[in-house]
């Protein structure tokens, strides 16, 4: 279809390629280049007047980079007169700072959904927000797709669901928790982090039975694998006979890889939404593709479908 | 007065620094700097609420990093109750795409200045914008100073006007020019860049008389500096004596030290707009400070004066 038009900025084009390929459409023709003094400079190669335009730009490291890319595509695409301008944001970075939790703080999750707006994007497709409550910083509407269900995809079918126990690694992760179990059919157990005083360090108590069972642990994101290896550590020493952590968003910054590399992680469970690099992939590490299910979003989007239906029963 | 904050990010904190000193303030205490996964992070360690804001940043490279800094910083400021939010922006990056010039172009000049309104400034003033329409793409006020009566400063006070002529290096800079040759009392020249057939090195004309003079180069910005240095080569072949170059913004990218060092410039003249970094500076370089210009400037805001006629006059 002609009026379909998908372009790569470059935070992930090996996931922008697989989502057109879903699509059924060849990536539109663009360069994303830098000037000399680091101004980014964009060329859009083909006409887009008229077209339903998606543009597939995760905003991970380098974050400012990549943000600046998608602002300046979409004032181009604006001025190039596209009919509509769907943002696909497989990851929101700047999403952490969702709250004031100190004074004077920014809120850069609703600076950043403003920007995006301001910038004239006229929908988001996004993947595990941060906070499901993001989606009501946009002024404009948003779909919010689901990564636990391919994740549930891969525990299923490599069987290993069978004496699984599902371990949220904090107390703001139980619903995303609550649902891979469900898909698993497998129970809960939540990691209670305490500091029991100041300047001591914390302790991990498991609220939940892991004794004799394999523990998967999920989260939206893991950034330097603190948490999460500390939190695999203190379910293998509660009695869980191997430990998998899976999440949605591989923003593995610092010591993240060793971290893995060095814990009681059996297996890490990750998907593109991120796109990691040859030097920081490491064996312990299985990559799911979100590129079908970002497809088949978008062909919905474009023939006015509703987007969230298909990916709750998909897997059940 | 504790109603007038300064606060400096991170491009330019030395010019931040006289601008305070100027204005008789200490700078406002705070910290940008950057979560472990590149994301910025500030934080502002005094009360701002109800007290008039200025924040002193340039958009020079890294240019995404400062932006981000800039937008974040007044994010933050507007959710603590600052009174008002006044940018004060030495260099305005993303300015040379400020019109379409082929199909399917961004205006990131636009671009920039609604993410600026959007995130919540209240007024910027600015220095040499790149083209003076750059002013009406702000739904906030502006204030445009000029360096030019500064740059004229320099060569007044260095009696290096006697037998001046003031160049300017393309047709859009004349009137930048002529300013600084009316504070110099002196002539103006004019370099007209013409390909005489495509795939053919351009070839530099002089408009005007140049023979046995000082030419003393004039421009907003310089970049890779391939056009000044092509420039000051022409005026000394068509006679010029000796050819001085001067521009308001110091970009400097990519092979721009070492052309200048190895041009026919024997002297550059450049303000602090842009913070140089130690390893970039050269014996022929001299940098003029912006800070008492801008300085004032601030204090005539916050007393809500007008802001241009002193730097009209200032220098006559
Ligand atoms: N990029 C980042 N890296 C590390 N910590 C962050 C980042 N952005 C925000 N934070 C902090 O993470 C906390 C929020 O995380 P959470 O409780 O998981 O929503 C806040 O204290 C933020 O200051
Ligand atoms: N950061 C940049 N570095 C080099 N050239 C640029 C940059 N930004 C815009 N341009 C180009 O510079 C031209 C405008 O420059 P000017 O004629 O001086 O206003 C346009 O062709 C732009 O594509």
């Amino acid at each position: 279809d002609p009026n379909l038009k998908i372009f790569s900025l470059n935070s992930n084009e090996p996931l922008a390629k697989k989502i057109a390929q879903e699509v059924g459409v060849e990536l539109g023709k663009s360069s994303v280049k830098k000037f000399s003094d680091g101004e980014i400079q964009i060329n859009i190669d083909e006409s887009i007047r008229g077209a339903d335009v998606f543009i597939v730009q995760s905003t991970s490291a380098p974050v400012n980079d990549n943000l600046m890319e998608m602002l300046i595509m979409i004032d181009a695409l604006k001025r190039a007169s596209a009919k509509t301008i769907n943002l696909v944001i497989p990851y929101y970075g700047y999403a952490r700072q969702d709250r004031k939790s100190r004074a004077r703080e920014p809120i850069t999750a609703k600076l950043v959904a403003n920007m995006i707006s301001r910038a004239g994007a006229t929908r988001v497709l996004a993947l595990d927000l941060h906070a499901a409550q993001i989606q009501g910083f946009f002024d404009i509407p948003v779909d919010h797709l689901m990564g636990a269900p391919l994740l549930a995809d891969y525990f299923l079918s490599n069987h290993l669901e069978g004496d699984a126990v599902v371990v949220s690694p904090d107390h703001g992760g139980v619903t995303r928790a609550r649902k891979l179990a469900e898909f698993l059919k497998a129970p809960i157990a939540i990691v209670d982090k305490r500091r029991p005083k100041a300047n001591v360090a914390e302790v991990m108590n498991i609220i939940g039975s892991v004794k004799g069972k394999r523990a998967i642990l999920i989260d939206d994101m893991i950034d330097t694998a603190g948490t999460i290896t500390l939190a695999a550590q203190a379910l293998i020493d509660e009695g869980a006979t191997e430990v998998y952590a899976s999440c949605t968003h591989p923003v593995l910054s610092g010591p993240a890889i060793e971290r893995i590399e060095n814990s009681a992680i059996k297996k890490l469970i990750i998907t593109d939404s991120i796109n990691i690099p040859e030097e920081k992939r490491i064996d312990k590490m299985t990559v799911v593709s979100v590129g079908q299910l970002i497809g088949d979003a978008i062909k919905r989007i474009y023939e006015n479908k509703p987007v969230s239906p298909l990916f709750e029963t998909r897997f059940k």
